[in-house]
């Protein structure tokens, strides 16, 4: 089959078909999305190397669960060892001797056929399109601040970068009525989120003005956006981290406890909720999608992924 | 009358009597302790220059309530405006236009007498004596950590830091019942906790351990603290900030988000249940004090409170 490597560089090569273990199911691969996750892996992040991708979608060819033959699914990307506190706990996610899918110790999804444990296969609703079904795991990262942080109605929240997962997440806030702000440097982008009707502001704009906000999401995955939202969140307000930054941050930590704010990271959420969004025709990612090119171009793919004015870009497999 | 002043360099000097305004009461000192804030403001923290001090006990000698002329009091240190909505919430605390006791915009307490507003006042009850009711706000502080994080009687918690701050926090901790180690690098300090049955560990024992914590609080004030508590609070662990640190701290934020730690930074708590508690003999923060001197011989006070083997050091004015 034909599968996406990288190994140091990135290539198509053709591998065998990979061999179902007794608890997986076989998937054919229809749709997979390149996340900035994997643009950082092609530049070392993780230190991975095997097949990439962890957004897909697909139907499940053979199972340990002959019921799921033939159905239509995602998959939850952290694979736990099962028998660990955080995997008694429901807490696969944070099993400290996890694989995840395309990221760390197992080969990804952008390949026509994926092994992957039956355990963590989710069906997708008939109602959702393909293009919709392989958001699921962004959209489920960004439902993850509303399983760790209580935003209540009548908050004020900043969300601080454009880019498709500062638009995921205010997708998600917006339903909670809350008063949301997005900033970004991209008209374009922020036009997204201003279409369905929230409320957007350019940076420079922003910058000269001093509002503070009871929550803010760094979603920007830039210091600056670290040190923007320390500057904008409100005394005992909390600022989510919702983007992994490469190297190190360099700040004052002094008005974290002057002003008691709380710090949340957030990283992977819960599939079935993200996937529940979608068919209540509450959130509908798809306007993020900037191009989808075929398996054989996957190279060009990640290129065009790379540049800034694109947001999301599809495998067709 | 005399006051220990700051203005580049710490001074005793004669000034008048402060003159209580309409809602003030005039406050005669009998004893004020030297805290590390103070100590770092003589390095130049928050650009204070006046009289010192914020940790004060003291009898009422005229008030704007008349019923509290005689009464032994301490005084919560932070004045708020009394109208913006921090204050309305009674976070006078988090006032952004706030005065604070000794340490921005409002004379502190290493004085023979302290004009300050009646509202702040807090009854002293009798069975405490001076040197515990001058602990009042440190401890307070510490239970601060109570009002911002829910600490459940079977979490694992570690405190990082022996000095006086990481003792008052350990001996509050303790009354939740949890599962506590204080580490520190002071055997004489730590053994003031193993006194009162709890459990301790040097530093470089410690370092040998790979135990991690549903709870980790940094009270060192060392960059090194924050590094060994992000190491060792378990994934969707909380580490409490309760130091502040001189200059920045350089850090690789992304273990916050890949184990999706909250942080929560922490200052000043209330004094009502600082008081209770010792009140109830719950907690004796005496054990601390490790020596008493004259306001004449206030300037040795503070180099002796510098030494890194003293702990609580108090003025008896």
């Amino acid at each position: 089959m034909k599968a996406l490597i990288f190994d140091g560089k990135i290539a198509l090569r053709d591998i065998p078909v990979p061999d179902p273990g007794p608890d997986d199911s076989l998937v054919r691969v229809l749709m997979a999305g390149i996340c900035k996750t994997d643009v950082e892996i092609t530049r070392g992040y993780m230190s991975f190397s095997g097949v990439l991708g962890h957004e897909f979608v697909g139907i499940v060819e053979r199972s340990s669960d002959p019921s799921l033959v033939d159905a239509r699914v995602v998959g939850e990307i952290n694979v736990g060892c099962g028998t660990c506190t955080a995997c008694m706990k429901g807490m696969e996610r944070h099993c400290a001797h996890r694989t995840v899918l395309g990221i760390l110790g197992r080969d990804g999804a952008m390949a026509e056929y994926l092994a992957f444990p039956t355990a963590n296969l989710r069906i997708v609703p008939d109602s959702l399109s393909d293009e919709q079904a392989v958001f699921t795991e962004p959209l489920a990262a960004a439902l993850e601040i509303l399983e760790q942080v209580k935003v209540e109605p009548d908050n004020r929240v900043l969300v601080i970068g454009d880019g498709k997962l500062g638009l995921l997440v205010s997708m998600v806030l917006r339903l909670t009525g809350c008063d949301l702000l997005l900033v970004g440097k991209h008209p374009e982008k922020l036009e997204l989120f201003a279409g369905i009707g929230g409320r957007i502001s350019l940076l420079d704009q922003f910058s000269r003005t001093d509002d503070t906000f009871d929550i803010v999401v760094e979603a920007s995955g830039h210091p600056s956006g670290w040190e923007l939202g320390v500057s904008r969140v409100r005394p005992r307000g909390t600022l989510v981290l919702k983007s992994t930054y490469q190297g190190t941050l360099t700040f004052n930590a002094a008005p974290l406890v002057i002003d008691e704010i709380t710090v949340v990271g957030s990283r992977c959420g819960q599939f079935g909720p993200a996937l529940r969004l979608m068919e209540y025709a509450l959130v509908d990612p798809t306007p993020l999608i900037s191009g989808t090119f075929s398996l054989d171009r996957a190279e060009e793919a990640f290129r065009r992924s790379m540049s800034s004015d694109s947001m999301k870009i599809l495998l067709k497999i």
